[in-house]
């Protein structure tokens, strides 16, 4: 009964398997080689974007962090949810990376931005001058941490705004498949024509080794990202492995098979939670991750039945019994069905 | 009727005549001339500190910047209200000179950081490892932006936070002067007797040329200090000039004289706008600094009448007429009695 | 006849292998899993350094980077030679993720750095105080890129160096398997045992698909280099690959048996070019790499027969047939003997 | 007989006369004042550069690092003199504020980089792709820190290879005075006419309290220089007094008669001290600064009669008499001709 994170899932064996073709012969480093071209390639086609740029990584706090150095300058600040991952769990990379950046915090709901607050957050930098942050990116997440959704509708009411300000639309996608998969729309409809303008594309979570995409779909807006992949050390001198892994997560859709399983699991989990009177389910569960709120000793019963997950709210032990505290369930492509109903029977 | 800023007031003939004596044969360069040594001096003993360790600039925003980069590690988080001066007025100078910090911005009323608002702030961050930020110094501001005061007792409040979390309180006091003013305590009492450890001790607003001194009450807090004032180009080769103007400041009690007369001017105009319906005062005038808030028909009846300040929402022409704005009016030591008089009978 | 780098060839299979067999089952995300704490247990066996702190990372730009962050503050210099990889291409990461530190280059011969030049440049920053840099770790490559090799008594003689100046001393170990392979000493005497206080050692140009691991000999160096990994995207959240890699480089001593080929490759080339009237071999070839001057003319007739190295001077085209142009050959594990006599009979 | 540094010396009264003189009434904020545009407009005129922007700091290090930040980008290197001041003695303010450049070292005689040791250096650099330091501005310093001159046909001939790089061309120019008194020339001449893109204009070696201009002379070079000025703390609040001090500097040509003051005594010196067997001059004192070799002794002797100056290599004490030291003499607007003629006395 493991919901603690998907990033303790394996990796899906045909990653694996391509590795391993990819692995024989010599091959030009650091991106120089075949495999990048034609994964690449592969990218652009997904994304219907023959003209987009797109540049490997192994790690999704690096492509957030590339991404949005290369997209702001040192002295704007970037637009994100109060819960977003570059603000809470990536140590400050994006400040770090773009030379003294700064995140400002947008309200919304469900752990997104909404977009009249991020109006009002735009406005408030107005009449500052040269003494305020400038503004930056808007950087939102697909899926958002919270296992909710942004519509292509929502993605262009902020897009609305971005474009307003004259500043670039990021989309933090390290769980994008899922989105896709729930939505059942085209990439590119949850993308560049709803006016995202870069997107971090998601491997690692849903199946693959270690591979993020940095696409960005207008060829000018981010002239320096090589410059800035390379000085933070994020360029792989053997990317034929990365390549790889992502060629065989685009194959015959692999990539959506495996975020529609997590979603499917998470689902289930849902529905079973929600008939419960001793919970209370937090935030619509639209992808692959949930929230619920349980007194401790609930959570103390699971726990002790087996199951792993991270609490969000206090420590499991030494409090009352009758304090609710807010966990989080995560399903990945990997989840044991069987563990889901015996979760769920634990209730 | 002047009230945009106390940045756009002269300095005190005293600090110029200070700086013209300075001015006469040699004297060692970057700080280390005797002049320097007697300001450094005469300010430990004004705040009764025999240990603390003194350093010279010429603006408030660097000695602010030198300061947290000094007491904060690069993925430290700094914690600060939401109108505070490194957020709004400083162009992300404290993220740029810690190499990447951030700052949280923390809740409170009237400018103030309330305790328990910094404390849920500080428990936000836990648990997150790594991944989160690391806390950092709490930077509070005395007078705050908005005008109002933090008593001895407040800061002791807040002291027992960063004491619990082991960080480090600074105090932006580009006011502390009409703090001190005000309230009628020592330096002493206002900073490290209420757990202050170090403060950027400001002189530009009252009544000098260009000079704000960073105070360390535990030499043991800011080894460094010293290399950053270096690198970022603000240890002045002629530091003669800078002390100068310090001498002169504390000499008989100037830095006093002068911010009790910018807060009286300030109550005296509060004084004189509590009275009127057509506007409200929105915080307690403690110091030099007020708002109201007032239909813009009668600011631009007052713009019209020769009163300069500043409008803190909305734009003054091009809405209608009987929208509230809100202004700020500052008054500084140079503050002409008369004009403050006129501008109350145009209300 | 491929002798461009040897990050063109592939993994070693058994490295992929162990990369599959890691592929089951969940395990715990950011290096929080077994397989990291055996990878690190047997490293630091290897070391015989039961204290040292062990962390990995995808990639030897970063492995330095990360390292010399954690090892310098900010306004220090590093010491490396003139030829050193951090100077010449990692496009300025240590300067960048040192948070502005710079690169005082070294004198020396063959690819070293000079003990009395290193004298000579620590020395030249005294006396400056505040104003110069500060001096700070030394850098040194092991094997060189060059193909040279430091042995355990030049080693102990920089130290001398870096003790007397109260600096650790880092370790480029990108090709430390072919200095460790070669020389027939013990990664501890080739390391702290000689005064080396940290080593970025490498695994990518040796037979791994991405590896480096960053190790510390003295616990209490480095105590924030996890902080320094985590802000510059290095943490990966699937880090048991990482460990699968480093587990099978060592078993059975795979990571000297590929290096001891690579040695034996480059070792017959340079035998076979020592021969020739028309190049001239420029430094002693040691460990994989070899470096020759020959004219023009000859160098088109070898990439005209299907040679491939990068030419380290110079155009191949558009100059005379006669000017002398330098080469780099470089040999790993998986070179080919056939190629190299090929390649001979060439000439 | 203090010929320790130009930093040493007052300021020139008619500059503390035209603070006073300044200090009445109010004055906009931040630089938006009258008297900075007037000064600004002078500081146009005299180099007879209608398009050129201007800028004030307080201090030659903040200058330097502000404008060079501003023509740079991070990950750019920028090419001066072994002992320019930027490397020397700035504490490594150029990459801090760059965020991560870096500076190439360029050989050269007396003091000066040499044009085609630069263009060997730029060429270095070429064929590293994204893996080297991208080629950045040149930067050179007139008067150079040995105390020597550039020709226009030197700039010139420099110029040639930033214009065929593609690179600004930067002059550190804090002692320009210095050199536009010896060379009479026109400050057009020595800047913009022989290929100068942008100077740190210094006043404050030469009289100022502390005052240096940056100025760009194509107003496209620097679009962010306002940006990276307030970030850095360098954009004073009452910039009135540095306004007021460049325009007392530049008033019927006060700067130019304080250089050539300062250059007198230092040719006076120069002149006295050729004629002696016991020392050997170094470098052509061609500005206010000269450089000499004597035995131990002799420095032994000077500084017990009281002469004040640097010894460049080197202690006082503790080594044999007829050990050979090198010295550097500053003579600034201030100095002392009696003085000179009694340390020639004493020789």
């Amino acid at each position: 009964m493991h919901f603690a994170s998907d990033n303790t899932s394996p990796a899906h064996p045909a990653i694996l398997e391509a590795m391993a073709e990819a692995n024989s012969g010599r091959s030009a480093a650091y991106g120089a080689d075949a495999l990048t071209r034609r994964a690449e390639a592969a990218l652009r086609d997904l994304f219907e974007a023959p003209e987009a740029r797109v540049y490997l990584v192994a790690a999704g706090t690096a492509a957030n962090a590339i991404l949005l150095s290369s997209l702001a300058k040192p002295w704007e600040t970037v637009f994100a949810a109060r819960t977003a991952h570059i603000e809470e769990d990536e140590c400050g990379a994006v400040p770090f990376m773009t030379g003294g950046g700064t995140i400002t915090l947008v309200d919304g709901r469900d752990g997104k931005i909404d977009a009249d607050a991020l109006g009002q957050a735009m406005g408030a930098l107005g009449g500052r001058d040269v003494h305020g942050h400038a503004p930056g990116p808007v950087s939102l997440t697909q899926a958002t941490e919270k296992g909710t959704l942004y519509r292509p509708d929502e993605l262009a009411e902020i897009a609305t705004r971005t474009k307003g300000a004259g500043v670039p639309l990021h989309m933090d996608g390290a769980r994008f498949a899922n989105g896709v998969a729930a939505l059942d729309v085209s990439p590119a409809d949850l993308t560049w024509r709803a006016g995202v303008d870069a997107i971090s594309f998601g491997g690692t979570k849903n199946g693959c080794v270690g591979l993020e995409a940095m696409v960005i779909f207008d060829p000018e807006l981010a002239p320096d990202i090589e410059r800035h992949r390379m000085r933070s050390g994020h360029l792989l001198s053997k990317q034929r492995y990365l390549a790889a892994q992502l060629l065989a997560y685009l194959e015959e859709g692999l990539w959506l098979d495996l975020a529609r399983q997590a979603n499917q699991s998470a689902a289930h989990l849902a529905k079973g939670l929600s008939g419960k009177n001793e919970l209370r389910l937090l935030y619509p569960a639209e992808a692959n991750i949930l929230f619920f709120d349980a007194p401790r000793g609930l959570h103390r019963r699971l726990f002790a039945a087996g199951a792993e997950y991270h609490l969000w709210s206090g420590p499991l032990d030494g409090g009352p019994e009758d304090d609710w505290l807010t966990a989080r369930l995560v399903c990945d492509w990997s989840i044991d069905k069987g563990d889901i109903d015996r979760f769920l029977d634990l209730l």
